[in-house]
């Protein structure tokens, strides 16, 4: 990191590059807001060695603009100090271990053999289940629901309406109705795992449900029962993930994304928004499906062909079979 | 509106025009239900004035039938009343400020802070956090949380299980490892807004997510850090609205639909179901994506096709060019 | 059922066929664990007629091995036992019915003329609405919201967060302003359903939602006012269905799929992962949609020519009359 311009502009705040005013760093890390670098109002701005030039304020040039400015952001924004101990309101049953420097929240419930780490904090109204775990440093959000024996690691952050540990759909058919499949099996998150608001990750039937170290999961997505989930991957929200998949390490999948189950994804792939997955992916690289967006007549017409389409093929085949014909046909009269 | 039949005709309840009994007042606004008008057991019936004569009960005769129906619903189903006042079971922070004719549920809990406006109603177990500000009138559904700082309008109806304020998804790389981005932004909620059950709108990275006046969102939608939903716009359930989208006024989006991060869409723009908007759209009208259902043995064979599309239109193209050199070869030996 | 091999060997648990030890019972359905058959574990295995002779353990051959497992597991790990009692920090309304059998757990809340039944278990900070009814044996898990009214049968399963009975979504419109239609109906489910973590039911505009007997609905799923699902029907996670909709019995809907309102679906119908359904099914039968997926670059390059498909079909149409034509005139040449 090179810092270019006065050493001495103090910096308070973090802004967005077409909303900063003085006192504030900025970044451009995305070539959409690069229109913004001229006119920003920030005092300093995170910027790539390519845009170091057209820079006008203050710039501190990174090849990694957004992490560096990440860094800076934490440190002008440290966690709001909590007071640990456990809020008057909270019920904690008798044989469950909180650590002296955790802080349970108002309303809390933590039931029989649970475990709560140093620093560890437990919002308000969260249920941390008989004889789950949750590591050092982990912060479980409000009304998070963590089902019994569910085992969480260090500095592991949980937002809001988080549901861990519920039953897996499993469901055998006796004569067109549904028999319950015990789901004996339970979840396990590694260290800096991050999940998003009303995100559910279903117990195991047999086996555990694996989120591994630094996994990062959006708002309302699904993972279903038996999935392991890579290190360090990262899935956005409303995903859907059926039961017994693998993911691999490092992968990025998109928004809205169907994973179909039992089926195994390659470290280090990325998956597009709306994408349906529906074999295995092998080897790392973007994959997609989908259709693009039209105004709705257009698309009308053009969607109601798809259903056409290997008609389509064979017609195109046909045509061209004939021409073979006609065009020999038509050479032989010249001979 | 213009009265048809008997005007003294008691009228206690609404009801479906297929379901409804003697005492109820119905209406017709989706054709679909036409076929029900004349065997309808209302005695009374909102209709439109194409539908009036076909209409063999008392009819209300509207333009839109459908809004003269909600008043009038409205007037037979007022809100049920509720008393004023802190449950002995909620727990309220010293430093809240709860309106003397606001109700607060059991188990609810107010944080630091916090200000909660005439008559607003909080729901047993909901979350209002440290400095949130509820305004006049807001209903806030059992078991919600709001996360510190979020801004409530007036008139705001939050169903079970809304989480507002929870961190937006932003983390840098570091080398294969992601870093959190501080979440320092807030929710803004504009007046009348309505927010579906399980739905969770996200803090913004710097600046604020805002939801302008009027907007009404359905169930498990997840709308992303830094979004924009102008006014009065309606979106259904399970759509995923990722980071910084900006959404114009009186918009109608429908249910499944993905959008992607940093695009913009113009006012009054509508979106049919699971479409993928992946592309900014800039003028009014109706967009789509997506393929039309077909029975699976079908629809494999069309699918598969699809990947062959551009190779199709090589083929095509090639067969052209061919075609009108066999044509012109044919023409040559007529000469 | 067949036992093969000795009848006295002890199990004691089930697991996966991949991970089965000594002492485990496991099974066999999806042929893509057939391979793990030779060098499992497990001291026995419930296989299929077709493998039973090349099953190396113990074997109960069965027609339907998952079934036959489902119900020793279910032998080999009974519900927990739950002692009958309110929790001293439940909070219980005076004017409530709850069974002497029933368990209601810490922080819970019991809302006046709420029933709840013989050996139900009321989870950790659940909300139980005023005058719902919750049936014999039902288990309703932590900070579930059921609001006011809702009817549940027996031995129904609802997984934490679900919220059943918040308002569907029904605005009129009025020039641009949304006019809020009550919603007056209600939430009914049957015996034997289980609904999954966050999962939503709304209640009806007018006129109940219907869950019927034996419905299993997984997790993240929406399900709009008015709804009938049929008896048996088995939904899986991230499923968007939209109000009205008349889903029938025995039905088998993939996850993340978007049902379109007021469409009917007919009993026995299967439809696949991610498919839109947007008009109604009235055969029994497998139905899909959507275009498979492929690496970017390729996907880019097809998914273009999705907009020109119309087109295509024209020019594909063209040709084949000129060829005509050309074939016609060159034969005349002949003569």
């Amino acid at each position: 990191v090179e810092l270019r311009g006065d050493p001495d502009i103090p910096v308070e705040g973090v802004a967005a590059i077409d909303q900063a005013k003085s006192g504030d760093i900025s970044f451009l890390a995305n070539p959409r807001y690069r229109r913004y670098l001229a006119s920003t109002g920030a005092s300093a701005v995170v910027v790539h060695p390519d845009e170091a030039d057209v820079c006008t304020t203050a710039a501190l040039v990174a090849s990694n603009p957004y992490l560096v400015f990440a860094r800076i952001a934490q440190y002008l924004n440290p966690p709001a100090p909590t007071s640990a101990g456990i809020h008057p309101t909270a019920w904690i049953h008798p044989d469950a271990v909180v650590d002296s420097t955790a802080a349970i929240g108002p309303r809390a419930v933590v039931e029989a053999g649970a475990r709560i780490g140093p620093r560890a904090r437990i919002g308000s109204g969260a249920l941390i289940g008989a004889a789950v775990s949750a590591g050092a440093d982990s912060m479980i959000g409000a009304n998070v629901t963590i089902n019994e024996g569910v085992v969480i690691g260090e500095r592991v952050v949980l937002h809001p309406g988080v549901v861990l540990g519920a039953d897996g759909f499993g469901f055998a058919n006796d004569q067109g109705r549904w028999v319950k499949v015990p789901q004996v099996g339970s979840v396990r998150l590694g260290n800096d795992v991050d999940i998003g608001a009303n995100t559910t990750v279903d117990r195991g039937a047999m086996g555990d449900t694996v989120i591994e170290d630094g996994v990062k999961l959006d708002n309302l997505i699904q993972i279903g029962h038996n999935v392991r989930i890579g290190a360090h991957t990262a899935i956005a929200a409303c995903t859907a993930v059926a039961g017994s998949v693998t993911i691999g390490r490092r992968c990025m999948i998109g928004g809205a994304v169907a994973i179909n189950g039992h089926i195994t994804i390659a470290d280090g792939v990325t998956i597009t928004g709306m994408t349906a997955v529906m074999h295995s992916i092998r080897e790392p690289g973007v994959y997609s499906s989908g259709t693009p967006m039209a105004l709705n007549h257009q698309w009308r017409k053009n969607a109601a062909r798809f259903n056409q389409l290997d008609d389509l093929f064979r017609r195109l085949k046909a045509l061209q079979q004939e021409f073979i014909t006609l065009k020999r046909d038509c050479g032989r009269k010249d001979d």
